[in-house]
């Protein structure tokens, strides 16, 4: 097959170097978005009367069939051609005539084309990524409303802390995930430029309108920089950061699915489609989905260090170690993607063992900081004090092998101490339950401030989803743009009727 | 020496544990913070009459005392102490008495102590960061204010494409860092929320005001759910990131100054101040700044992969796992710091060698895509087709060893391809000056768009440093609205007329 | 379809779970590795009298038709199936009856068998690597050779230092390549272990006898404890860690490649076929084929992290988390062997412009140092005062925009030192062919050493190529054992007989 | 100060620029061995006759002088001087006189004295982390022989999987960390070459033995191709990949001693010298260095990334991107070095819950496994059918919260399978003991498969001692032999009776 820029070359490529420098399989995500840049970019064109109105008509004619021919699986992408911009030039080519796809390269190069259609396909990413962890929010907030009153063990250190409740611990991954959400969207702004029109790395002396394709395509603004549109790939490296930390969010929560489904915590149990069988032992009940997405972390990670090394000291100007790009974004967008609906699937359909969370809510000794701040607080000993009172009474208790519930060896010691305290305000102070009610501050385990927290972030979580809608209207208002023109045109119209 | 908590304990910790488990070494730049934040503290629980003012008073004293020693050097961390927080608690103590240190530490815990001095200290880097990436543009920009017509080769892998003006190289770069400086808008968001008043992990039932304490120190609003506040380290991940694309992008910079100070390329010659000699070779003027740079660059990528690695597959809650973020973050910004001051000082006093720049802009058929385009639209030739008769034209000059320069062959092979153009206007169409005057898309490389840019992206980063200082300005008056109250308690006044 | 192990199991896996948790699409390499070593189980569990030789005939019956069946395309691994053990057991079963498949399964869980196959596959991949390793080391030793005498310039930092040879700088590669194969020796030792036999996790209570299967595998010995074996991938980050070195040290081919073949350095010309054109600049030929192969580092470098994440901080016994491990490594030697491989053709056909190389190889003083050492050596100036002078002649001639071959100035110079030197001897003393000769010491760059060292390295490639021979004969030894005694029992005869 | 390179500079060094280029603070650790490569090369110089042998003795007893000041404290190095090598130099310099500095730096460049003093340095580092590692595996193996028949819990998917003995789990570790120990074994023979004499690139023109100095420096062999030597870090590259690949497995046994040690799992209490109290919460007791170990895994794999990254795409020729080898090494060794000696001390010192450990070993239907080898084996049932009756009983059991030691519940079960198993023998079967003892296989959990391994595993672990020991006299040798010419020198003898 004749290579459109051959013409200086005497040699064929051979089949390993062909294979070597293709990009096809990780371009097969762009094709309807290098036709809509090829329509925005023709019509511009046609515009700017860079082309003849009746060369537009042939060429969008011949675009809209490869877009056809495309979604019916007839034009499929050719390895030979390297890319999906010379496929689409060549279904061109061959349909409409040679002249056709020449004019429609007129003051464009595949160094802004490739860039363009990869942001197009990024900002959709971006998007769905956003709607995957908004619904997970939600999962995570309704399981936190029903819970919001659960008494559960809080741990820090993995040892017992104090009791919280569980709905406060759903709360904080969705408190979480708003941040994961929120640091897309400046992935997202500094997506949405348009780079078409910066040509090779210098921009066109032809007549362009950068402006106008960018409107077509849905872009905020125009990414002037010519040489910086084509040198840079830093709104990839970001994505690839903004996924990478979201894993690194989502794995503490895949650890917390697999050890809490344990025998040893046995807090949960999770839906029987979210765990897989042994095929040697016929009583496990694995928690394989939390411990791929555990692992997939590294996927995520493996993609941002593939890209930052791909961009470390590479020179201005495009240079074809960016064609790489792509193949970290594809793999880490369909990572966290399919995480996040496997874990909202997961996370909705887990059933949570109130009996064994109430249990371990007053374990070991998880109710000491608060007698310690009673101690404080009501009886007017330094904290310091009353902190290492509360740690020799433990440590007496562990001795014995008692626990906070034998009252009257609490009330002995404390009295030994000289703090006299009737066993039943004992049996109180060290309450779980009391005592995760005590809490008053300001986004603190009580139920009370759960719920509220419930309904502060549901609502922030709306406001999300309405801007991912608004993002997603503006792109569709410039896809409606652009197909309102090209059928116009394909209807015999004339374009300054139509733009 | 006795440990605080060590009530509960038998053994004493053994030398090489505590060597293990200190941070002292990292926390040593944020005893400030932790004194700011102890003092803000204070003043809440004497405000919500958690202590009494008296206390509160005290407190205040030995901390004022604590941060005047600090500075003169005489407070200083000690490595028994494990870290910042217990050594300035055990200044308090040893000073005010034991009953203080407790008091002060009703309602806190390490957990939100420690995130809160890091995020007081990550702010600040943050900004000095951006003012740093400021005056590289700054300087950036200046050069391409200078050099706005300079001619200079346009690469493509590192092969002449087009040629292109210096002074659009260097926008490229200013271009370029206005996404570096905006990033970390993100970042700076994401860590301005006060951790303080989450205690261990689950809040406090002591009636404290976050808000107040979040006044105080200057964030913007308070991060509510405790768990997420003690469990997340995803802000100091996002600062790496940041810091790790903005290495990524100084990157390619470095690699342009040590290949265009060769001897191949000799456009530029960097001034002595930054470049090193050769102990063996008298002749050698090496880059060596800006080879250390581009290494660098791994610095910062093994500083995000560090903590990324930390992050990952923990559970939620404090695990002392947590303690290690400041290690890479302060390594990374220290390093990006040095890093853009230094390349401030070296871009700014680079020599360009005009001469050979202009020779390199013209050489290589670098024009040819101009000729290629002129043939399309002036001569209505198809722009596929062009292309392919100025490859070929390009093929028969190498073969011969000749150059565009050679008019009359050019005239002639033209001519056979039914191409009549006089000797006079190829001289024009293949002269580099005249090419690059011909661009006039928005963002090209001609010298009118290079001046118009320049100005944009000078106001841009007019508004930048406007942001910073801001920004700064918030910090300051709450440093100076703590002071105040501060010096108004120790001046015998009372508190409800200080708030 | 009926999963193997859903006894106790009542609802059916989602299809996004299916698509979760699949390994489909890796363990695709491993078909053959899996019926080999189902086969090599089966022949053990007849030997030891655990299953009778009757069964063991159905089972290698239908084992041999799977064989035959993924071979020429009717056997294809379904989804459904999850992974290839279960596709095959699937096979068996319904070919031999389900009875069979279960008899197969008797001591042996997938946790033993998916280690196996990817250490059966690795073992083959780091011989194919290995091999690839040796085909550029004779590549770049041929060129070696044939510019033994070849002046070329010999940088540090990019400047000129020395002069040196080019086959100096081949061997240099060569040399670098031979510390690859090797760290993949070592690699390859910790592969060649057997996991079979480790069953779970606990190994058997069944009487196997896993030296058996080791033979019958090819492996060199057991891996004994058999919680390390399921427990334990490091095998695979350490030929993940081999790969990303590999391909650290063949980047700086990469980029040397590139610039060299840039219009500033002009040293080579890469053949047509490894380079690719311009859309839109006709005259370009970009060494695309080093850039990719330069940015495919990044490949390496995020499969190796990718691994690294994945076994960071997970516990003991078979996590589902190890299913990712064949994901990286499957990738990396893809990526390693086609770089490799395009690298020998591209290194083989590269024109090397040996008047350009000349050239540069006296330029810029690079003959500095060999005159310091003649001042040192031949003239008794302490070596620190003879650089002194040095430097200061090229600082002279450089302000007066002269070189060495301004005889006459330096004689002056010199002179002007104190040193008399006849302009006779200084053209030979700054003199590149000269200096390049002068070189004696072992390793350094004269012809003679260059050829010497082609010599020793080619012997040593030998030698290498013989030990993958030898591993290779191992293997295929072991697969000879296995199929002839698959065919013996099919033929009906006695195990006894065959083993 | 006066720069020894300056000859060609007319600006001094900025401050910043001081600070950005030096190496003082990683060069601080190889003083001695900077000291000994001198003494080494000046050796040689003197056997070559390029040096007098006067010269030799004034050189050293400068640089003994320097080696004594360097132990008291009174020879320092100065930032100023940029690295050690010009610090020695200056004090040779300034002690003997400037021509001695400049007879030493004869044949000898700082490129090729970097990279011996770091290789000196590294097989120093290589050797204590083995060294340390054996000690790990001895404390494990004293560990798994006194718990060679403690009863544990065995997981797959931290679910119970089947029952195996402590011993079993401790020398799964030991066993891990043969391959630790082996692997270090390649990165030490790759360090252990010879740079010295390979000058700034090239090698010399001056005689020099570089055999000599490999002898006197204790390396292996030469590393001839002076570029190659300059050029390469691969065998930094390596050493940190083993240290990453080290921590990875350690993790693994930082991660189970934190959830051992919680409440849930409670098998295991940590010496209390090893866990850390709480600030605010008396009753806890954290396993902060496990968490810590855990958390530094990222800084190994950090350092690896850097070291990655800085090689990445860089030419051939000594360049200063690879001055920042030693950053990520002695942090990567040192992280390590602690790791490994607080991991034995923790391990060492830890308190097995043998009956909890006894209690979780028989939960969950660890025995199910068994259970069904048993009707598969001896009741001749096709495993297969077998795992579906077992996997059914247990689904049974669950149901009715019940479990094996229902035993009537259990023989009714298989009564209605048509498996008639006396409750005598089911109570035989699903007893954990009786299971453990029953295994069979080699390098199973049996208590005499564990006293077996941890014999074989002693050995082995002897036998890398005395490797260790072996490569520790090579290098004492090397030392003694240089020391002893050196003293021999400066007691006024001749080198020709020394050598």
């Amino acid at each position: 097959m004749e290579k459109l820029w051959g013409g200086r070359f005497q040699k064929d490529l051979t089949k390993a170097v062909e294979l070597y420098t293709e990009s096809i399989s990780t371009d097969q995500k762009m094709v309807l978005e290098d036709i809509w840049g090829s329509e925005a970019h023709a019509i511009m064109l046609a515009a700017q009367k860079i082309i003849a109105e009746e060369d537009l008509r042939h060429i969008l004619k011949w675009l809209e069939k490869a877009k056809q021919d495309f979604l019916n699986g007839t034009f499929q992408l050719q390895l030979e051609l390297e890319d999906v911009h010379m496929n689409v030039e060549t279904y061109l080519h061959r349909g409409a005539g040679p002249e056709f796809g020449g004019k429609l390269h007129t003051a464009r190069s595949r160094n802004d084309q490739v860039i363009t259609d990869t942001k197009l396909h990024v900002r959709f990413e971006i998007l769905r990524t956003q709607r995957l962890i908004s619904d997970l929010q939600y999962t995570l907030l309704r399981l936190a409303e029903e819970h919001a009153e659960t008494l559960a063990p809080g741990f820090t250190h993995v040892q017992h802390a104090q009791p919280i409740t569980l709905g406060f611990w759903a709360t904080a991954y969705a408190s979480m995930l708003t941040r994961d959400h929120e640091r897309f969207n400046g992935a997202y702004d500094r997506t949405n430029t348009s780079p078409l029109g910066a040509c090779a790395l210098a921009g066109s002396s032809f007549p362009i309108d950068r402006r106008l394709t960018a409107r077509l395509l849905g872009f905020a603004s125009v990414h002037e920089n010519a040489l910086d549109v084509v040198s840079s790939r830093d709104f990839a490296s970001e994505s690839l950061a903004c996924l990478a930390i979201l894993m690194s969010n989502l794995s503490k929560l895949a650890e917390e699915m697999v050890y809490w489904s344990s025998h040893e915590f046995r807090t949960i149990e999770l839906d029987d489609s979210y765990t897989l069988g042994s095929s040697i032992m016929p009583q496990k009940k694995n928690p394989c989905v939390a411990e791929l997405l555990r692992s997939r972390t590294g996927r995520a990670y493996g993609a941002l260090m593939q890209m930052l090394t791909i961009m470390k000291g590479i020179p201005s100007g495009y240079n074809r170690d960016l064609q790489e790009d792509r193949v970290p974004l594809w793999e880490s967008f369909g990572t966290a993607q399919s995480s996040l609906a496997i874990f909202s699937g997961m996370v909705g359909s887990l059933k949570v063992k109130t009996d064994r969370m109430n249990e371990l809510a007053g374990a070991e000794f998880a109710t000491a900081t608060e007698l310690a701040n009673y101690l404080a607080h009501e009886r007017g000993i330094a904290f310091r004090q009353s902190h290492k009172i509360v740690g020799g009474l433990v440590g007496l208790l562990v001795e014995q092998e008692k626990t906070f519930s034998d009252y009257e060896t609490v009330r002995a010691y404390l009295s030994e101490q000289g703090i006299c305290i009737p066993v039943e305000e004992i049996r109180l102070l060290v309450d779980a339950r009391h005592v995760v009610e005590a809490y008053k501050s300001l986004g603190s385990t009580s139920p009370k401030e759960v719920k509220r927290m419930v309904e502060a972030l549901r609502r922030r979580t709306d406001e999300h989803v309405w801007e991912i809608e608004q993002k997603e209207k503006a792109i569709e208002s410039a896809q409606v743009l652009t197909e309102k023109i090209v059928s116009g045109i394909l209807a015999g119209r004339h374009l300054a009727e139509l733009l």
